[in-house]
């Protein structure tokens, strides 16, 4: 492959621009370019609206720091889901996730990322202390540690599970084992080491 | 796969925006959208104004019809280059394409699609009456065809030349075989027809 030549101006600045998004490469973006500039150009303003109004709008709830548009988020008002149950997820991604899944009917806390002592982040980088007060300040029966199953993640709940070792919350993990749907061929040693670890009789 | 509940709000929007781009389905725009109210915002707006900027300043050429920010585009404008030689390609993005190959010296004529009957789209829907009128305006030694290898593009070659059989003007179309690089494994009955037929001495 050889060196793409961006070209100048207003193209070239709008392909910089969608090359920089995750998950897209030059080729792509020029596709996309093109694709916006050749049909409907009312697309590519409502992009930009939607872009603008975006970053002007969303921000962090109070509570549990997931994106929202008002002070609290929509999870935190709504007193149908219950406050004593508590999800801690890294991203605000993962709490979508979780919602699209549609099982829980608890509350959740958005850590903002995992403990990475490489990259530099620390607990002070991370809501932490706000998790830590949300537990002290009462109310919470169970904390599910639902932080990824990595070894930062880990080590991420560990940290979290200690600095609460002294309450009576009970505190949990998201269960470990073989994906539904998976065939066994495809199922790596240590999924089948936490399969067999986590067996429960049927 | 279940249908995927897309969140509402600003964040919905953003994503139902970026999930309508080429090569973008649901699941990469809520990445992307997640990654840029994670990250640096000014990311976000920067490419909104890419998008504007784009949308209200880029226009056709009127000498070629490739886009541009003036009236008339830089390669038109472009003494060096040889006024005698006509590319005729479908799109801006194919004219890009041979720019970045920077082997071709004379100028361009942009039709902006293909001939595709069953898509309603006709000689008056494309740039070839401009084409034929730039011909027949003289000056013009050798026009190359370079629409697509497929059977729209072959027919829009084929009308083009139909229009100018009457003139001085030489003809040509791209050279087709196996593509530089490849492998004979990797290459269909069609590509080996062409090459035999397109055989040079050495």
């Amino acid at each position: 492959m050889s060196l793409r030549e961006v070209p100048s101006g207003a193209i070239g600045l709008l392909i910089q621009e969608l090359s920089r998004l995750p998950g897209i490469g030059p080729k792509s973006a020029e596709r996309i370019a093109h694709h916006l500039l050749n049909g409907d150009r009312n697309q590519a303003l409502a992009l930009a609206g939607a872009l603008r109004s975006a970053v002007e709008t969303v921000r962090a709830c109070s509570i549990c720091h997931n994106w929202t548009e008002d002070e609290v988020c929509s999870i935190c008002r709504d007193s149908r889901r219950d406050a004593s149950l508590l999800c801690v997820v890294e991203t605000p991604k993962d709490l979508a996730s979780f919602e699209r899944a549609a099982t829980f009917r608890g509350r959740y806390h958005v850590l903002g990322g995992k403990l990475a002592p490489l990259d530099d982040v620390g607990p002070d980088e991370l809501e932490i202390n706000s998790l830590i007060n949300r537990v002290r300040g009462g109310g919470v029966r169970e904390l599910i540690l639902a932080t990824s199953p990595t070894l930062e993640g880990d080590g991420t709940a560990l940290f979290i599970a200690n600095m609460l070792a002294m309450t009576e919350v009970r505190i949990t993990r998201l269960a470990r084992g073989i994906p539904s749907g998976s065939s066994l061929d495809y199922v790596n040693s240590q999924m089948l080491t936490d399969a067999l670890e986590g067996r429960r009789s049927i």
